[in-house]
């Protein structure tokens, strides 16, 4: 079986986003704000954007199942108040919720949480029960940065974010680290903010002891973890200069990192330098990357064709494919095993 | 012969660092800012912190010249205002002159701007013009952000920087881009800030026609290019997305990459990603990451081992090594070019 830990709904009907168009112009505006009721989706155009793109590329790519959340760029928790994320996280999510129960066999959710810049991160509970509760989302994906590329939140081991983390652990789930568009000139969304995230929430963890107080607590840094393994010497020289233990004890029983990564070289790395057991397949698929690499003629976001050409014995292989994500994610693995019943 | 385009004065004498106290001390109090001239350091002090520091290890390491600029993340452009940064230049910069002058055939000055926040870089042209023509600078570091990490400055791609490249392309002089010190809690300064603006000035480079307007600019992009190589796919995927030609047309006249990664993977990435020929080698020695790697018994920033492992042929390595840096670096060639005489 072949699980991949990272799909948005990228594809979701052209009403989402005049919605939230309608929502953003009323901000400030209540007489235009829409109502979440004024957006009517079918299951039937659910099923097709899902059938002519996600599925339909799944199974030309021989993937079984996708950990799926709302689209990541489109969080844009940046925009307006506490108010308008948590009507729009609400709209996604469910979104993504009827997905799971079209296509139970390929897709289970996974939420994003209605962070709003300055706001109490515990104000994301409610909807973070819910989904797994009401939902079935086996993980969630976190924000680093609301702000969309100012960067005005306390790091992750700031104390800030502890009440989410109590109820991570509460729950067993595990949370992507993932921020949203960049609306920061300097940083391009996807060829910037998100690897920059991803090398920021490391390091933030790494001069923290985060994990001492949440042992069981688990981030997944998606697109290969940014600069992280490219990096690995100088992130396990500087854990020494902190007088940190090394890394493996350290971070490696908590931080798990996708191969959202668009090249072979890449991949090789990636496979060579970080632990089998910290690795997590995962594609974004029709995602930041959407095209054909002129250099292999197959698409860039293939991810599997790299994993199958990289020097790793398939037992390996089935840990990055199955055995990780069962373990990294218990609801996703207790979801599979009762399917199998 | 090895040069070595990265090297920063990390290990000056503890009055430089007293007197730049002094002198944040005095913002905003004139009449307890101290006077240049109240700074003394002799030749014998100078001498010493070289002989015992980076002049031994690059004879450990068989490395003949190092272009050699002030402390990165004491470079600090954040603190204070213009004028603040432009004494601090200054002498920042006259120190790694003299040095220049104690060991010619050792050291090689680059210079660093009086950069601050929300201020013309064209303010920095005089320091500019004064290094190169008095002092025999070959580059300039040029920091992206000098805010410190909150990135207020437009992108490297803007009109804003434009006074500069007209001088540097005058003059022929490459900028290493080179962020300093992060006072934003998010990012650490050297396991984070440093590689996310090395990816980020990438990008703004990528998403704009930079190089059309000024052809002969060149960037250097230490740290291994950031998080660049290792996504080198995401990176090739974005720009064909974008309609800009192929990276190597796009950018590889203009950009290039130092070898300051610390680690045999990930130098065997990078000069498996990246043409040969835009490959200079580096260390950054006796900065950010300091220590023995255990796995090696080696120090992490000796940076020639992993390139005397790497699989490319002497011929390539000779590029690295000298080729380009002569070739990027013209004054350089012709400095050297002259002491060969």
């Amino acid at each position: 079986m072949i699980i991949d830990i990272h799909g948005h709904y990228t594809t979701a009907p052209k009403a989402l986003e005049a919605w939230r168009n309608r929502q953003i112009a009323g901000i400030g505006v209540p007489a235009q704000m829409p109502r979440p009721s004024e957006l009517q989706i079918s299951d039937d155009e659910l099923r097709e954007s899902i059938e002519a793109n996600q599925l339909r590329l799944m199974r030309e790519r021989g993937l079984d199942m996708t950990v799926f959340s709302p689209r990541a760029s489109f969080m844009a928790h940046h925009i307006g108040d506490f108010q308008v994320s948590s009507t729009w996280a609400a709209i996604c999510n469910e979104l993504c919720y009827r997905v799971s129960r079209l296509f139970p066999h390929h897709f289970i959710p996974a939420a994003m949480l209605p962070q709003s810049p300055g706001v109490d991160p515990a104000t994301c509970i409610p909807e973070l029960v819910k989904c797994i509760d009401e939902y079935g989302s086996v993980a969630i994906n976190l924000n680093p940065d609301p702000s969309g590329g100012h960067w005005t939140s306390p790091p992750l081991s700031d104390p800030h974010w502890y009440p989410l983390y109590e109820k991570m652990v509460e729950y067993d789930v595990p949370a992507m680290i993932h921020v949203s568009t960049s609306c920061n000139p300097s940083f391009h969304t996807t060829g910037a903010h998100y690897l920059n995230a991803d090398t920021t929430a490391f390091m933030q963890c790494l001069t923290s002891d985060l994990f001492s107080d949440f042992p069981t607590l688990r981030f997944v840094i998606p697109h290969g973890g940014g600069a992280v393994p490219y990096h690995w010497g100088r992130f396990r020289g500087l854990a020494q200069e902190m007088k940190k233990p090394p890394l493996k004890n350290h971070l490696l029983n908590n931080i798990f990192f996708d191969t959202c990564v668009y090249h072979q070289p890449g991949i090789d790395l990636l496979t060579r330098v970080i632990p089998v057991d910290n690795i997590l397949f995962a594609s974004e698929m029709i995602g930041a990357v959407r095209g054909i690499d002129p250099e292999t003629g197959h698409y860039f976001d293939d991810t599997r064709r790299y994993i199958e050409a990289a020097h790793i014995d398939p037992e390996n292989r089935h840990r990055i494919y199955e055995v990780n994500a069962r373990r990294i994610y218990p609801r996703l693995d207790a979801a599979l095993k009762a399917k199998e019943r």
